[in-house]
């Protein structure tokens, strides 16, 4: 793990860092020292691993909850090189969205590309960030939607020391069988008028969730509405949930 | 209004009433001075003003937001005399109910065999409690759930003075047009194996509510088994609420 840049801005310090060829950031709160709860941050699709978002969200866990939040550009996204078995996927998604047409099974087709390779390097990402010494052997939670969602109800259902998730904003039937592996409480959010994944398809993939403790919490909006007090409500998740393992 | 009785445990004061015909009960911090938010608590069918689940999140609402709570028994609950009419109806919802047969009918006669003397009660109870001083004229917010949803949301609907409620485990079809008339913020909880209600009828009523802001809360198990936490959400979404009225 190499460290390349180091910055410190309202309480929260952002260091850029790469762990062999996957690029990353982590956010950790001020002059913080001793082991702490670390969260494991997906992008979405297209997006990056500083999307204004999740870079938002990421300061407030450090700043509000006193977190570590590592975020990573997934396969062909950010910095990245994007494959050519990638692009023509993705650009033939793109023709499909625009003629408003089902690309559900693209999008299946790109998670399948590069699913096994992103748990690997979330797994080798989590290994490196626990050995610093301002973490720690601290419990980890992750947090992604959407695509985030896609790639990390694998993980979730994998990894051992991710003790607790926040997922949702998915209704993939292709993870049914993922979900149903998992087993920490997870919170699901669900875009109530979401135009990309049809409600019946959300509700069906919380349903998959094998967890005893899982919670859905579903608002009225589009996909991309996600209301900011939900970030209270993660934070507040993982905070419980974190500070008992 | 007339005060019967004054109790004070663990820093919250209890103090009975009644008002007209209409017994109840009123919980307040200790030595509170000066206006605050009040809320309205609704208590579930066959349920009373002083039923254990219901004191217990009272006595949270007083102790950790600072709140006013009160309760009253509805008609035909508690300490009230109960009617000839609800009383075949009743009988009969226990008999089908035993024979595991649709009770969704009855529910809807017993219900509207009250709903409008209970609303009115309510916008009484709401009028006399807010000229008390240590209560003044704060906002207010209704909490019910079962039947405390059933007769809340007319209330809701009608009652300017509220400004949010907690609703849920409700999936009355007979509500939806009422539901449509709420534009305050609501959070809705649904028991996701709720064995009174259809999970289908849960989902249509909360998609049926008015509100620009509402959440639906899910959780795994049945109609009586609402987690710990939604209490902490509860608080939470009054105080988020109710501070900005």
């Amino acid at each position: 793990m190499r460290f390349i840049s180091t910055t410190s801005l309202g309480g929260v310090t952002e260091r850029l860092f790469t762990l062999g060829e996957i690029p990353g950031v982590l956010w950790t709160p001020e002059d913080a020292h001793g082991a702490r709860p670390l969260i494991l941050m997906g992008h979405g699709g297209g997006q990056h691993k500083k999307a204004p978002g999740l870079t938002a969200r990421a300061r407030r866990f450090a700043a509000e909850g006193g977190f570590a939040v590592a975020a990573i550009d997934m396969p062909n996204h950010g910095e990245r090189p994007t494959s050519e078995e990638f692009e023509q996927i993705a650009a033939e998604y793109r023709a499909r969205a625009a003629a408003g047409e089902d690309t559900a099974e693209l999008d299946t087709a790109m998670f399948r590309l590069v699913v096994g390779q992103a748990v690997a390097e979330w797994q080798a990402v989590l290994t490196a960030v626990l050995q610093l010494d301002h973490i720690g052997g601290g419990p980890a939670g992750y947090w992604g939607v959407s695509m985030g969602c896609a790639f990390g109800m694998p993980l979730v259902a994998a990894e051992p020391r991710v003790g607790a998730a926040v997922l949702g904003l998915q209704g993939s039937p292709a993870l049914a069988g993922t979900a149903a592996q998992i087993i920490v409480p997870v919170q699901f959010l669900v875009q109530w008028d979401d135009e990309l994944i049809p409600r019946a398809r959300s509700l069906a993939l919380f349903d998959a969730i094998g967890s005893a403790e899982k919670t859905l919490h579903a608002n009225p909006g589009k996909h991309s509405d996600l209301p900011q007090f939900e970030t209270d409500n993660s934070l507040r998740f993982f905070a419980r949930q974190l500070a008992d393992t």
